[in-house]
């Protein structure tokens, strides 16, 4: 093994990838039907995978303002999900709860609008918990079981240390932090900055 | 000293209370007469003795978008400052730096605007770094020096520690952490929650 593989291989047993997740929506194949007259069509594949960045766009609206060419993830899910910031929640004039991404159970709603439809759904806006997306060969190496809340301090231009950070664990899972962008403005996050998990 | 007295007093020996400081403008007098034909004037006091919420408000615009109705604070300054968040920035299509407050050296620019004037300053806007104003009773007692920085734990929805904050002392200064909205966002702050400085 060189040097640089060997850097990695550590650094890789350090650190865990960040990423910030901006607002977007997802959309059951009824609804994609109904504002797209179509389903989602993949532009480009997530870090996550299987999951995609659709070609497809449309405005958020709540009472007090709206968010146009918001993106959509794919592929289509069982129930609607609208992922803000609180940030964002302020400008839209809806409280988003802080949910684990998939709890839509009394959450706000809102209208989501296309060339097409415009659709107001009853619930499902949330500003996801940050998470930890885990592979279970990582998981199994740290010593972390799905579900667990875990802390993490950030590499980044505003060192912060997250508390309760939501590990979810699949084979389906590549490793990344996920926050959203009050987290990841909150930290100075830059493209590639990294994280640890604290004992 | 009964019951509530001491357990006020503990409270206020162990916790800082947390303040989230919205997007506001600083101006000198000269800009307050341009602005707005009159220097600025006091509609509530702030928490730090002697500044104050001004009853004018104004425009600040950059070049992808502009905020209207931004709080002025005063009494006036010798250069304007101009503090955002770095979310605020995305929306203004500006990349404000973060930046001990006062430290307006090699800032960016914006336009400034209310009915009367439109005023562009050639600098003057940043995100503040996140930091404590502090009595010197209080630094004395934590054992905490001018500029130092500290880590605080908040005990707020969505906890967080943050690593350097700066602190400033001084005898005119109430004992208060001020958070810009991404960070306030981030922790899930609420009116009236506390943070520990960390040893």
């Amino acid at each position: 093994m060189d040097i640089s593989t060997l850097t990695e291989a550590v650094m890789g047993r350090l650190f865990v990838e960040l990423e910030a997740s901006g607002r977007h929506v997802h959309v059951t194949k009824e609804q994609a039907q109904t504002l797209f007259g179509h389903g989602l069509t993949p532009k480009r594949p997530l870090s996550q995978p299987g999951q995609f960045l659709a070609n497809e766009r449309l405005t958020i609206a709540g009472p007090k303002g709206e968010f146009q060419n918001v993106a959509v993830l794919g592929p289509e899910r069982p129930a609607a999900q609208v992922e803000i910031s609180l940030t964002d929640g302020r400008h839209l004039g809806i409280e988003a709860p802080v949910r684990p991404s998939g709890d839509v159970s009394n959450t706000p709603g809102i209208t989501l609008k296309t060339d097409r439809a415009v659709l107001t759904v009853p619930n499902g806006v949330m500003a996801a918990q940050r998470h930890i997306h885990m592979h279970p060969d990582d998981a199994a190496r740290l010593g972390i079981r799905d579900k667990q809340l875990v802390r993490l301090q950030t590499y980044t231009a505003r060192p912060v240390i997250f508390e309760d950070l939501l590990v979810r664990i699949s084979p389906d899972f590549a490793t990344r932090v996920h926050l959203d962008f009050d987290e990841a403005n909150a930290c100075g996050f830059q493209n590639g900055d990294l994280g640890r998990i604290l004992p």
